[in-house]
């Protein structure tokens, strides 16, 4: 029996070992897409126990312990910290084959030094571990991703947003890791929204562009991605329920968008056009700044009204979606193709049966251009575990390129959540360490480092173009 | 190479065996949802042939007949039981790697002591021996239920059903084991069925309740529920083609109702609106009365014309159908649940790649009432084997708590297919100590003897509240 | 570890050995469906460089090399084979885990005696090994087939061809293997393809039938369906998009075909109803003549309008579909079952989360009359990879017997191609034998040599009822 999460953890064969000990571990890390709150990066915060960090908005632990009974008062309510942590101990323990169950420990290994496993006796003493710990300096947020070896993160941030913190951050010369911000218009895009109107009003403001047709819409926009780009911006995102590919003549929109600001309900067709057109408008953009585009989809939102009502939306209430894709999203990348204006592209869906279709539809629109320039991501969310990256990375060495594959990112909230690259890594080695310890892909260590480190680490720094140093030698 | 199907099978690791062993095989039964006749029990019934047993009723053997060429008579017609044993031991041996060829020899191994291979070959010794074997005592219904382990178990039965055998048994005092009916209201539900106006005349005169309007009817159904609930019943169960959520209001339904029973052709739409109507109002009664609702989708049913008109339904001619589901089902369900009448319910879809669908939907309705109100049900059907059960187990451990699972069910006719839950915690067993021996779960056994006990009884008991005994220490 | 690709690649227990080179390795080769063309076998074809054989119409790897940011010009353009070639190395050894990297590997194995790597360091002396072996008289196409164990190969012909080539190869007596015309009218089918009338017209001529009305349509290719199977034919197919279930009468589908016939541009429902009624006519002729038919669904084609325009058709710009496909197709086939009239069928879905689809669809219809009737065909074009079968077996076990199934195809444009039947073997009797390995079927010789034998060549030939030689002892 191995012992539990030792050094070996997930390497299931010498040569597993031999590729994540000398080839994967010593990367840096390159975080393309995150959540954190630049501003706790600005201002180095620290925490003051471990309820904060990981119950203080971590939708997956809530889950965890609804599915567990626990009163709402003890998970996101007004009960002690000590008594949230107790219930979330006694949860874990119940979360067996649970990627957070291995994410929790990883956290209190190399973060906490603590070797054990949390349970509802154990509790108490990692609750005063945990808790000395964070008040140490070497636990501020900026300590934490120095020690992880961070060189690089892209927030997500709203076109409307000043970037302030990000202007702070690369102003002080005492931090050295790149904090750049990423482009996130879904305000702008969600034209049913209630408060659309007034994030119009905004967005003019921040502009300086009075959006009074979307054709000034455009301009604003424009403006703003001037503005991200010259605080070092290369990636966008959006989160939509599913690729929607319904094509409408300038006049149209122009209808669609001056009803909504005059306070018109839309149908359901308006809605559809108009997020197409703002996609494509987005995409061709992207395409002329060498950006990168991720589509996150296949996701049913905001399930549950009573808890809606209650903590609004990012609770923990989404569920995976699963209508057919494969249509209107190949439509939609062959529009802007046809046009020469189709950019980077990531392509993300909650349901795991979309493997097979995401990695042909890339397979369709790879160019000259760039290797990988089309990209299936990382398993996103309800994924984003060991039988999911499994699953991810064999349908991507099935259909395409896996040597090119630009690999994890956190997708996180927390400054923690570092350990999820080390995660990805030994599963990755593992899976290739055993297709060589099988003789289906020769001991040659040589491809195997590129291709190990490319995944790491170097495919994403070249694929994003981030001014960071390339690692390609056997020290980095 | 491991022995046949021996003591350790399925059991991979030491770590397997130790579980599998000392927590799981010693935990009696509760076969919270099967198709048991229980005039079959009232009366003790025992069988003249292997044939009726394994051959009178089993659509799954009679498929793979089929699919061996077998001619029809010699499968559900009046060739001699011998001849169709025959053929059953002809096609057996093709049957590699299906459930069937495991269920069929685990029952041969514990029923009948037989450990040799059933084939072409040793047909005539296993007839021989399982014929005189079943004119013994000990292979009466009660007693194989009795040697099974059994405690439990919850029929399936219609509303205007009286219950007689279930009467008959509970009132045997030299019989101990519980044989609770379960709720299946699918014929008062499917209104477009031809002789749903009989079916109400019926319904009526057993509830005595003059149904003469949807409000009647659902009168009639809680008087039929209170009669049920007197009899132990604590769960009910749905086989409907897909979840339908399609609001109308009480007008509406009324005009359907008495549409049909004017004799008038129902429309899609007013079929659904009655489909979803009849099942909120269930769900709201099951809720009040801490019962559990089933819900069975993702079937297509009856697809050979020519063979339904020789048969019937329930023969082999069912399908696993696989239209989305996901925004339908939230929707019925947050009606529910916004009305605080959202009760314990079972998810299973005939769908295997609805995994992550079901278990991201679970989550978003879990509440602080109970450990794992919302479950997944186990594998159905035709996904009932152990790459369907290590899926499924996997699925739920990735996005949920494994720890809380309620475990198997045998969705039986037969009194022999007990050894499915062996079966099951085989699986479990190998499944949950492959991650301790990869030192992926700590090799805790008093939580591991929890969870293993948990799911392969415990949770079950606890859940649905049956009134037997729960068994948390070493010997049971 | 195991050397890269050896004696035992894929075979990790020395049951799996057994079965491989006992059972499956000395069988010869049926391969019911390819896409060889048949004039290069009269001609008795050699190749001028590897470059030919392997980038001259092989979109699979045209895709990966795109996938790597290879230049068009280098891939289907002008540059130099050389150059290509040394494109393709550079691509293949990013190819990890890739089915392209082991059908690479055999073919350089098996027909060019190289048994090192092709990475770009290699790629000369490949370059230079193979170019050599293809001027040899041993590399012709005939002897490659020779070589291969072919005894039989069905290649893929349209309803006009006049299959002169055929009739050159049988009239040949110094050639001994069969090469069958195989009936694939998709172009009679695809009413609102451009060119439609002028197919007619030609099918007219060469029918001898002139065709003006659908149901002459019809009698043309019944003229044209004697044709073929005078020469050997036992097999059609079919590429739609997915299974149509639209029933029109003969008067609505006589309008349709005129119509067109006309220049009148037909609705979706016109084109879906004549599809429906072709393969209902298909279908029936089929049963009669004791031909099977096969559907390949599941696939969306030409998605990047931009490259169409450069290379048309059948150049790596395909993706899987995932409608959902269970309503129509079962109402189909239970359509022609209904009348008697449903043949021997085989179903492949490019959609890998349809196996459970398939499997319990097929299950439906199997009937008295041939062990196997309705298959589930071996994983198409995507999925044809190690993951890929070992699901697709995987399901068929679980759902059906896979003691029954007819095996391996090629589906290829490449003569060295038939290593895929190699591969196909060794996963077969790797999967088997992890089986028997862990005692879930006994270790009974004399039907897993059965079993073995039957899958590898013995099913098909008997299925198709093909004139060669079933193999049943223990030296073919």
């Amino acid at each position: 029996m191995k012992p539990f999460m030792d050094r070996d953890f997930i390497l299931s064969t010498e040569t597993a070992k031999k590729l994540f000990h000398e080839y994967a571990e010593p990367m840096p890390i390159v975080d393309y897409h995150c959540h954190l709150d630049p501003m706790e990066i600005a201002d180095d915060r620290k925490f003051e126990n471990i309820t904060q960090v990981w119950l203080g908005g971590d939708h997956y632990k809530w889950r965890q312990m609804r599915s567990n009974g626990v009163l709402e008062e003890e998970i996101t309510g007004s009960a002690p910290d000590r008594i949230k942590f107790q219930r979330w101990a006694e949860t874990l323990e119940l979360a067996i084959g649970n990627p957070l169950y291995h994410w929790s420990h990883l956290e209190l290994q190399r973060y906490f030094g603590y070797d054990g496993c949390l349970n509802r006796d154990t509790a108490q003493e990692v609750w005063e571990l945990c808790n000395g710990k964070l008040q140490e300096d070497s636990m501020s947020v900026r300590n934490i991703m120095r020690r992880s070896g961070v060189k690089l993160v892209c927030t997500t941030d709203d076109p409307a947003d000043g970037l302030e913190a990000h202007d702070r951050i690369a102003r002080d010369s005492s931090f050295e890791i790149q904090v750049l911000p990423a482009w996130r218009p879904d305000r702008a895009m969600k034209i049913s929204q209630p408060g659309y109107p007034d994030y119009i009003r905004k967005l003019s403001e921040v502009s300086g562009v009075a959006i009074d047709s979307f054709r000034k819409l455009k301009e604003a926009l424009r403006v703003r991605m001037d503005y991200f780009q010259e605080r070092g911006c290369r990636v966008s995102d959006h989160g939509i329920n599913y690729v929607v590919y319904e094509p409408a003549t300038e006049a149209e929109l122009e209808e669609i968008f001056a009803g909504r600001l005059a306070g018109r309900q839309l149908s359901g067709e308006e809605e559809r056009k108009f997020q197409c057109a703002f996609l494509l408008f987005a995409g061709q953009e992207y395409s002329r700044r060498g950006w990168v585009m991720q589509l996150h989809y296949g996701c049913k939102r905001d399930n549950n009204t009573r808890m809606y009502r209650l903590l609004g939306p990012d609770t923990g209430f989404d569920c995976v979606n699963h209508e057919p894709s494969a249509r209107e999203l190949t439509a939609f990348l062959d529009c802007l193709d046809s046009a020469g204006e189709l950019p980077k592209t990531i392509l993300y869906s909650l349901n795991p049966n979309d493997d097979a279709v995401i990695g042909s539809i890339i397979g369709c629109f790879q160019d000259g251009s760039v290797p990988g320039k089309m990209q299936q991501g990382a398993p996103w969310w309800f994924n984003d575990h060991q039988a999911g990256m499994r699953a991810q990375m064999t349908s991507l060495a099935n259909l395409g390129l896996l040597g090119n594959f630009i690999g994890m990112l956190t997708d996180s909230r927390s400054f923690l959540s570092y350990t999820r690259h080390e995660y990805f890594r030994r599963i990755l080695c593992d899976l290739i360490g055993g297709w060589v310890e099988n003789g289906e892909y020769p001991a040659d260590w040589r491809t195997l480092e590129k291709i190990i480190r490319g995944i790491s680490y170097n495919n994403a720094v070249r694929y994003f173009g981030f001014n960071v140093p390339v690692i390609e030698g056997s020290r980095p």
